[in-house]
């Protein structure tokens, strides 16, 4: 996305909207070099803003993707709002998994539940002989998943035609809606939705 | 490493050495799934302490591995020590290139020379028939450290052999010296030795 996002008269952000999901983030505000260069109570004071000052209307969900990590930012949220639960993204890979795990320690500790493991970054199929790589190891994400007693939500591949439309700012469901990967993510979708409705 | 520092007499912390480097980190400090949850004010102390409170004694370079971003941790650092300068770490990939051109900002801003940019996850080589996979895009590195005008030190492959083996503990380094990666590793190490020498 390329736009700005305008105000109301109350002066509350009007956030943008594209393929039927309305849209706020930090990079929206800011010019594409320009880093956010902000300490712990900046942070919090953005956090709350984006969740109390957008107009965000009537929502079925309302998803905050959130930066690596158990600081400021997941701390607010927690504090600021009542989550319906935390998604857990992860590669199989055994350190990626040790952050997952202490992200899942987290949301615990807050009462936030673990709604399910996210495995990223699964494999790649070579387009030589569609051969499975697992680049970054093999059942990772199925083995952290029994350990936090959570559903693996699913399993994304590493895959070029993901990674190309994304970066021209279109989802992989909008451009091939049957590639692996957009019906993997269709799949996490509808087993979320089942989780939460 | 699994190892617990210890501390001197005057109680500063010992660093854990190991293949010639010494060594800190949080997760020494905390077992596996003991999530850090600290907002910006305890993020800062913490980072000052490594710096200040740990005995590193006489060393040829000190390096900080630092998180995505450019909060608390970066501001700390830049306020508390001078550094001879920064290297940014991106994948080939347009968003990520975004925000590496974010971190180059910044530390221009605070007046610390970015000496280089290590493109990460360069391609990947298919086993199955030796050609090279440019899954993050190609040519991302190379443009952006045209744009930044600084050296582009380095390109890392996706190689599952350093995966296994740091997951194992073990530098691909020391496991296996003249493999691509280990090869292009010692190749960034020099270049960065005759910038700061």
């Amino acid at each position: 996305m390329r736009e700005r996002p305008t105000a109301t008269e109350e002066n509350k952000i009007i956030p943008i909207e594209q393929y039927g999901l309305r849209l706020m983030s930090m990079g929206f505000l800011l010019d594409d070099s320009a880093p956010a260069i902000l300490r712990g109570p900046m942070v919090t004071r953005y956090t709350q803003q984006f969740l109390r000052q957008v107009e965000w209307g009537e929502l079925d969900f309302l998803m905050l993707d959130l930066p690596p990590g158990t600081g400021d930012i997941q701390l607010t949220i927690v504090q600021t709002v009542a989550l319906s639960g935390a998604i857990v993204v992860t590669t199989p890979q055994e350190v990626a998994l040790i952050d997952a795990r202490k992200a899942a320690t987290m949301f615990e500790k807050v009462n936030v539940p673990v709604l399910g493991l996210v495995e990223n970054m699964s494999y790649f199929v070579s387009p030589s002989d569609g051969k499975r790589y697992h680049i970054f190891g093999s059942g990772g994400g199925e083995r952290e998943a029994k350990r936090l007693r959570v559903p693996l939500l699913g399993q994304v591949p590493i895959d070029i035609a993901t990674r190309e439309s994304g970066d021209r700012g279109m989802p992989i469901v909008g451009e091939d809606r049957k590639s692996p990967v957009a019906t993997e993510f269709k799949r996490i979708a509808e087993n979320l939705r089942k989780t939460l409705t």
